[in-house]
């Protein structure tokens, strides 16, 4: 099977959508954008060793391929319309490509996100995906929207998916009841579309949580030149977390472990109802979680009212080999 | 140095487009459309060992990364706006940054092309650059709008890079005087943009040739269903070609060597004109190598009007290996 083949068998499906003039198949997709709204795009690269174990089943490696990259759009409050997917792969296993496939086509057709080019070469298993979106003129959820008092909330709870690394890797032992959970919440990161989309008009500033609420919430802080004060006893940990590792190693998951891909964003105090609906509607649960102040950008800690010490860092790929 | 600290020293540059809304540093880049405009959308990868040397000098690197790319957008006739960069590197080796970054900017700025966003990673080197051009609205250079009668034209001289690939591999010696055109047409190919945009009105279907003269117009007459007949003795060879290899061997290099990044376009015979000076205005060289005929889908080649048969095939990623 050649690069063109492959492309034909498993990559080309028709998405209905009707803005792709043209798809896979020419030089460029061509695409039309609705009148009055913004292109918003964002890239991300997959490399096994990395971010993912070479023998990670395929199907979930397509959808978290995809999942990393439209967690981008949500944190910007963007909505899904196309993806390219450069995908470099050692050698044709029809059997991996097929899965890879179903994990990245079913999360493709559930946000109706049509693919609509990319490349396929021959090398050491990588995947590279850019998407696109769409924005309505000036309602994009950025960096540096937050103002001193704003309130600092997350999406779902936090450091399930470093739970289960850990278990992976065999360093911590989750009870059976919580597997599966611990596991769906590592393999299986679901974008957080809708609540990106219902704080457009609501957030101050957001981003997804992709390297650890410390180091992703300190972007924010740099970006407004603001610094964040979190209650740790109002991190949300799930009951998998708790019975796990216990509430303070909890936080320490939750502060540093990466691919959360929940939303950590900030709201001015006079849109805290507007949030409860917005949020409500679209069925997402929220924490509360802290405040932004004046002062040197920084994240500080607070347990019951005190600082408190932590000594891991973030995720970061230049560093992580050290 | 870290992701973050590298993509500040190296990657944050003003385009000082105005389009770009929202530039590196967010979940996602905003970009604004031109009404009545497509978006058109290219991605390519580059993998170390597989379409580049890994020594090969960084600045030559960072040039050939986006002009494959920006090739695509020309093989649609498209303006160039923006670009996403993700960059996978084994290390953090700052002069090779600096290398990779000056030749990849040169051709950004030759173009206006605004560097958006991007990811950085650890891992075996490779790079993929997803471009982003815009179009007047049904302007487009597709494969598909050839029709029996139109002429075949390429640009430039052909098989020119692959030479430079068999120098580089000790296979052929190229005389002094033909040394740098050679490695330059295979270090530092140039995008036809201007070539594009000139035929947007002309042509009927148009590629560009980065797998082989032969290979590449396939994918016209299979989009087409038409058949191409070719005039072997009418392919433009450069005087460094035949001196080096002379012109059968000349053909065949032109026919199924890569990287040679020039156009290929179908013409109505009404056209003919228009053409000359359309392509005469912006400098550009281009040869009449054949025309569309009706028949099945493939590439017929004739010398002095007779069958020749050829044993080369095109690059093919995942059949080179075997």
């Amino acid at each position: 099977m050649n690069e063109f083949e492959i492309i034909k068998q498993y990559f080309t499906t028709d998405s209905g959508r009707k803005d792709v003039i043209m798809g896979p198949g020419d030089d460029c997709a061509l695409l039309q954008m609705q009148p009055n709204t913004l292109l918003a795009v964002s890239t991300d690269t997959l490399v096994a060793g990395v971010h993912f174990f070479a023998d990670m089943d395929p199907v979930a490696l397509g959808h978290r391929a995809l999942a990393v990259n439209l967690s981008d759009l949500a944190a910007m409050g963007a909505d899904p319309c196309w993806v390219s997917l450069a995908l470099t792969l050692p050698e044709v296993n029809e059997a991996w490509l097929r899965g890879f496939c179903e994990g990245f086509f079913e999360l493709a057709e559930y946000y109706n996100v049509a693919l609509v080019g990319g490349d396929m070469t021959r090398g050491p298993l990588s995947i590279t995906v850019t998407v696109h979106g769409s924005l309505p003129r000036d309602r994009g959820l950025r960096r540096n929207g937050a103002k001193a008092g704003d309130g600092i909330y997350v999406t779902g709870t936090l450091g399930d998916a470093a739970l289960g690394l850990q278990q992976q890797l065999g360093k911590v032992t989750v009870d059976e009841q919580h597997c599966e959970f611990v596991r769906t919440k590592f393999e299986h990161p679901h974008p957080r579309i809708l609540a990106g989309q219902a704080l457009r008009n609501i957030a101050s500033s957001a981003l997804d949580l992709s390297d650890g609420l410390l180091g992703d919430l300190g972007h924010i802080t740099a970006a407004s030149s603001l610094r964040a004060q979190l209650e740790l006893e109002h991190l949300p940990l799930s009951q998998a977390m708790i019975d796990t590792v216990g509430l303070e190693q909890g936080w320490q998951l939750a502060l540093t472990g990466g691919d959360d891909y929940e939303l950590c964003f900030t709201v001015p105090e006079m849109h805290r109802g507007q949030l409860e609906t917005a949020l409500a509607h679209c069925g997402v649960k929220f924490t509360r979680i802290g405040r932004m102040v004046a002062g040197e950008p920084g994240v500080e800690l607070l347990a019951e009212g005190k600082p408190y010490k932590l000594t891991a860092r973030s995720w970061d790929h230049f560093r992580s080999g050290e």
